[in-house]
């Protein structure tokens, strides 16, 4: 039975690709995924994305880390993908709800990126306020690059920008509103970046 | 002043980015870029993604178009991004929905696409029928491919699964529940595919 409505289950996802623009976007691929400690995430590959779920602290860690390890091939390479939780569906990887908050990833290599965001607080009548104040929070944070339409540019170290994301993900959503969508789509290594690829 | 609550005005818009998993990827993407025809969409490319707003027909007419234009590389391209109606933010492109309904992009050679895709009805309680009643319409048309968290793959030739689309961006939207995002993943010539790739 596929359950209609969402739950309270604190797990959070991340279904994403990585796209190396080279043809050596497999080696570079498996190469960032095998140098990132995903043991504190449950994680399954599919012929177009991979999903890494549980705990939201581990979730963001491996997130970062995948992106930090693809950007030092020094190749243009793109993360897009979308975090989500309050769905769940069914209860895979709910094991690694028991892992510590030991963060295993502590490269602090630092990363000139470029992202787009946005949030989909779902079924909250409020949730265009939502957005403005994440938007807000990002140019607090001195991580706000530009309006668009549909998103929100952000950009700067990839330690800056993930701490931006977690911390928004994570005040997008109340115990009332529980179902949360975040779409992340960056850029790393562009020569679109000009100077600041090297920021 | 930016709206805090979405607008009636029915342009559509598609926020995208094009990835070439090959070194050749600025010539891959411009190339795909100048053989579509987009003089029925408004167009905006930044460092990250590029978007193009128009009349729904118009802009996936251009969407499918660019992806098979990527696809006749040989390379293996992927193409990620998000449609939007119902939120207009404000008005640029909308001169673009005066275009006749005549689709200038009209190759229809068969291509092999294996994708992801998500809907997301805004402030709408019932959300989640919404959802489930477009995955039985992914069945319906032949193109549903696997059930997944966060997202249900869809894949076949490239001109069903975009008819599929943009028929299901139209139903899963209201006259009461106007705004409407679906995001997309789409993957092609992916050694990933296996004998799918040549299906």
């Amino acid at each position: 039975m596929e359950p209609l409505y969402c739950g309270t289950s604190p797990i959070v996802g991340f279904r994403f690709s990585l796209h190396p623009m080279s043809g050596n976007f497999i080696k570079i691929i498996k190469g960032a995924l095998n140098r990132t400690d995903t043991s504190n995430v449950w994680m399954h590959t599919d012929d177009v994305s991979t999903v890494i779920r549980g705990k939201q602290n581990q979730v963001f860690n491996v997130a970062k880390a995948i992106a930090l390890h693809a950007a030092k091939t020094g190749e243009h390479v793109a993360l897009s993908g979308t975090f989500s939780i309050g769905c769940p569906g069914d209860s895979e990887g709910d094991a690694y709800l028991e892992k510590s908050d030991e963060l295993p990833n502590q490269d602090a290599t630092p990363q000139y990126v470029s992202s787009q965001f946005a949030l989909y607080p779902m079924n909250n009548p409020a949730y265009m306020e939502v957005i403005y104040r994440e938007i807000d929070r990002a140019k607090a944070h001195g991580v706000f690059n530009e309006s668009m339409h549909y998103a929100s540019g952000i950009h700067g170290d990839i330690h800056d920008v993930f701490a931006f994301y977690e911390e928004s993900f994570t005040h997008a959503r109340s115990e009332e509103y529980r179902h949360l969508v975040m779409t992340l789509s960056m850029s790393i290594n562009s020569p679109s970046h000009g100077g600041n690829a090297h920021a």
